[in-house]
């Protein structure tokens, strides 16, 4: 990306492995991210451009001397995070906070919308599927690389438990990966804030019970009937502006929990009425790797279909295409097939 | 109170019963909290005056005829918040969030320091004690009315567990009570932030494993050096002061979580700095109703001495003298006997 709106595909050298920790992954598929167009909106004009692309699946082609787990010829998820695997913060799954770890597409690294690109920590990075796949289920792996992920996130980080009421804000891909984690844990009803239609029928599907387009104070105010003036035990908040965490503030439960992963583009949280109504607030860049081994069974099994998020696919060469698509609301998410 | 620094110990009616739900307690124990000192000194003059304090035990003189749980000649806790024990929150342990509750001392109901009250709904309010118990450990009684089952409330949000590294910030008589509570929820390390030798003495007495007397960022570099870098996984604010929150935000750990019980006397959280962080930030008045069946046997075996936080005992006659010694830091806690 050079800047906003203006999205090249070039040529640039193959990437190689730097230190002996390092893998080369060819991309099979790689994805277009409700992030990616933060920058596409209002990045300023580069000579140099941003590589760009966090979420993938591929295979291995190259592995540095160190590299034990992961060899030539799998077939690997790549979290948007990469992540040493070994250090206190891996260890305990919150491979987000990796003490040598960051961002793909970030500091001089290459993103995934790409042929092939390099992996620091190849071991602790990479998640390797060792069983074979059927073609159909490739969206929904590609998916556990971050949207479903982070969808698990904010559920996890709300609470959601059996028979709770959940509320999640935003029908983008995160928000209906979200309705698909908040059914997976047991929630008794699912609100979805969302207007698009075209996504809510999908968060029905996903198990959203119920749908409000309102927006705003209507928002806040349909919600409450729906809950008998309680309002909901967890709040899932997948937009990250400051309307959607008002929003998100006015509806939550006495004693609940907001689960944050859209990222926030608001500057604070009131300190008041969080604690009034003794709200816990969390969330954050969701720890992926570590739920590709929960989810990734209910994945395989079909239970969660978290691919039916994609309603585009692309080549790479069409990138400039596929954002644009998805800017204007035309594509939900759209995938990037080799 | 009939504003900043004017107590005033004044005749009052004899209160009596109004809803058939009442109770009349003749408090036997009562205590000047933290959170009095706020308007006590900033409060603006009123002709009316405020009554105080809403920490007490005492014994059950009257009660209405639809009170059923408890009867005259109960001794009983009276937690600073009532609540009417049979709504939804109540049901779920949340009852400072009562839908009919409220808290004593506020609008028009009398405080608790005071001879006598009236309690609403007694018998979702009122925690009677029915065993025998020994006059030395009424403080301890006392302190679950509120300091202590708020201390625990800081604990429990903020996800004390054994192994954990805990920040308690402020060594007032709720930080203190919040090493208690660390201590008792398995915490292998627990760092006092706070400068006042007396009190970090019984801190460490308490529990506490490390005392840091530094301020601002000169206590964030001590605890960061304590604990290699990370910080700690959970930070208890029991101060409530603009300085503190950003003190218990920087010490935090990423995935940690903040526990905060002093009352906000700051706008607000940042959005950014605890989403990076994938930080957790909860807390509020806390529920000591529901903590009290929890904590009581500890208190009535000798696990736990909240009690000791109380350094002074005056009769209500001294009230203003209380204040003023906790005013200036001359004595942590002050009981008032009967």
């Amino acid at each position: 990306m050079y800047g906003a709106g203006d999205v090249r595909v070039v040529n640039a050298p193959d990437p190689t492995l730097i230190h002996p920790t390092d893998a080369i992954v060819r991309v099979t598929q790689s994805c277009i991210c409700g992030s990616d167009l933060w920058p596409y909106r209002d990045m300023a004009a580069t000579d140099e451009g941003q590589s760009m692309g966090h979420e993938a699946v591929g295979v291995v082609e190259a592995v540095g001397k160190e590299v034990t787990k992961v060899r030539v010829g799998d077939t690997v998820i790549m979290p948007f995070a990469y992540s040493d695997g070994s250090c206190d913060f891996c260890a305990e799954g919150l491979h987000t906070a990796c003490m040598h770890g960051s961002f793909f597409g970030y500091g001089g690294l290459n993103g995934a919308q790409a042929e092939a690109l390099r992996i620091p920590y190849a071991d602790g990075t990479l998640f390797p599927l060792h069983a074979k796949i059927d073609k159909a289920l490739w969206p929904s792996i590609l998916s556990l690389s971050d949207v479903m992920g982070t969808g698990h996130h904010a559920a996890h980080i709300a609470r959601v438990a059996p028979g709770r009421t959940v509320a999640v804000i935003g029908d983008g891909a995160v928000g209906l990966c979200a309705v698909i984690a908040a059914k997976r844990l047991g929630a008794e009803r699912i609100i979805l804030l969302g207007r698009h239609p075209t996504r809510t029928v999908l968060g029905r599907e996903f198990g959203a019970t119920d749908i409000v387009a309102e927006r705003g104070d209507e928002a806040v105010s349909r919600l409450m009937e729906l809950t008998a003036g309680q309002g909901a035990h967890s709040v899932l908040e997948c937009v990250g502006t400051e309307d959607s965490m008002v929003s998100a503030l006015n509806i939550v439960r006495a004693g609940g929990a907001i689960g944050r992963v859209g990222v926030p583009h608001y500057q604070s949280i009131p300190a008041g009425q969080t604690f009034v109504k003794n709200v816990i607030v969390g969330g954050g860049p969701a720890p992926v790797r570590a739920y590709i081994e929960e989810l990734l069974p209910d994945v395989l099994e079909g239970r969660i279909q978290p691919g039916r998020v994609f309603d585009r696919t692309i080549s790479l060469s069409d990138a400039a295409e596929g954002y644009r698509a998805m800017d204007r609301r035309e594509a939900l998410k759209v995938l990037i097939a080799a």
